[in-house]
């Protein structure tokens, strides 16, 4: 009988919902989501088993997933963090201690608190691991980022297999207990991912340089060309599949990313001023009408096939 | 009885070419290619019924698509225009004379040459339009941008349903003969496409806005993540799908893109200039950790969503 309570039921939360119950890793999945419209969605569309309250999910649930935009993520991680210091060595306080006892449903025998285990599915992780790195239950905390998503957002967007066959990275695994990690890699083997271990401080330098500049880039496009190009028509009209792929990350919400480019900023800032660079000069090329200089700046570019499939 | 000639078996040329024939609009598909390697595995692939010489072709054809980059498609729709003007009004020089009449093989009657049709497929309009404005033979050409693709190029990239529910720009008709463009008409229609009418110097301004640029980005991403990311594996282990699909233009080609950058050079130029702004701003608001400012920009980029689907 496995518990797994996931805190926020957006794409992520909500994907990983359906197939950690579908594929029987959980028995039981509880939801937290403080938007209504999206937990009333998230319970009828079955994401969930039930969408309870903060606390009583904490009580209930074996392995607790965090799947919020990072800022928020760092509050609650650290809260919940809390919350299995205090269940495991229970405070005088006889109001405290009932907050945390009393949330479990009749009959329902909660689990250990030195056993349970939390997890975040965050785009960042060095600004995380410092605010987590000397809690007392930093062990009970596995640092996770599984690299799959869409440019959709919220319970609507969750969608079994979205996880399958992509990399799921491991921060800092090595502040975390081994059975704790071990479980949360078979969560992860569940969802068909493939585990790669980095420290927390690379994960950030490197989703900087690959996936974070992406999504920066295609915002910068769509602000372009929705710039340059007043009549709607036109665009709809001229968009051939190649710009619907390129701008399709531009569809992205600001909840999510305008905290990972903040968290991120000195990762993210050196890689747009290489694509600045880049970008500058192509343009000098294009402008100087030199087509050998343009046909080496392609050829360079095309090595991407090798890599990208 | 209808027989159709494609100048060029890549990814266009060879998909017309699948389409053309299983769809009943050609009953013999002939092809013209240069690269002798393309030519064997155009011929094996069965794209075409023969692969046989420019001036069989020619003669051979009622209709005759230009399928090759726009630099070589300018100089050699003029070289078919001008064997039509010859062959409807033959030359006085018998060895001139000779060479059009006789590559019709025995038994093969061959199309009026006043009835022949000349289409190119080519991403830039305006030069092209210009180079064949005075021709004799203008209104036997019909300027095209079917606005389908993908990143691979050569006959191996060829697919049956490539062109289906995509925009068809026919440029300039005003300037072919109504007959031409009716029957261009039909031959799109086959591939299901949707026509979409303009001049070509608007349509190289709108390209350039929403279908160039995208390009451009993309090669730039590529050039990027190169440089910053040496190692190869981190690339490949962290290019989630967003990555995948913003780069994957990319892998274009730099026979095809070079041509279409500096004939459309100041209308690319511009646009991109205006991207280098755009991104000059999210740069500075990242590096201010400015969130409204980065919030206020992607939601004017998420505006996207509601033309792009």
């Amino acid at each position: 009988m496995r518990t797994v309570g996931i805190i926020g039921l957006g794409l992520i939360g909500g994907s990983m919902a359906l197939d950690l119950r579908s594929r029987g890793f959980a028995d039981t999945v509880l939801g937290v989501e403080s938007n209504s419209v999206n937990a009333c969605a998230a319970e009828k569309i079955g994401l969930v088993d039930a969408v309870v309250p903060f606390d009583e999910c904490i009580v209930r649930s074996d392995i607790i997933i965090v799947a919020i935009p990072v800022d928020s993520a760092i509050r609650t991680v650290k809260l919940i963090l809390d919350r299995f210091q205090e269940g495991a060595d229970p405070p005088s306080s006889a109001s405290l201690r009932d907050r945390i006892t009393a949330n479990a449903p009749e009959g329902v025998s909660a689990p250990s608190w030195k056993d349970k285990i939390v997890i975040d599915v965050c785009s960042t992780k060095e600004q995380i691991a410092k605010a987590t790195k000397y809690h007392p239950a930093r062990k009970q905390y596995v640092a996770t980022h599984p690299m799959a998503g869409t440019e959709y957002s919220g319970p609507w967007a969750a969608q079994p297999g979205l996880f399958d066959g992509r990399a799921c990275i491991f921060a800092d695994a090595e502040e975390s207990s081994p059975k704790a990690v071990k479980t949360v890699g078979e969560l992860y083997d569940t969802l068909n991912m493939r585990p790669i271990h980095m420290g927390s401080a690379a994960h950030d330098v490197h989703t900087a340089y690959v996936s974070h500049i992406s999504h920066v880039t295609s915002f910068a496009l769509a602000l372009t060309v929705l710039e340059k190009e007043k009549d709607e028509k036109h665009i709809f009209d001229l968009a051939s599949g190649g710009f619907s792929s390129t701008v399709r990350l531009a569809k992205s919400s600001a909840d999510m990313w305008v905290p990972i480019l903040t968290e991120n900023r000195d990762n993210v800032l050196r890689v747009m001023d290489t694509y600045l660079e880049k970008m500058k000069e192509f343009r000098d090329a294009v402008d100087r009408m030199d087509e050998d200089r343009i046909r080496t700046l392609i050829a360079e570019a095309n090595r991407i096939k090798k890599i990208i499939r």
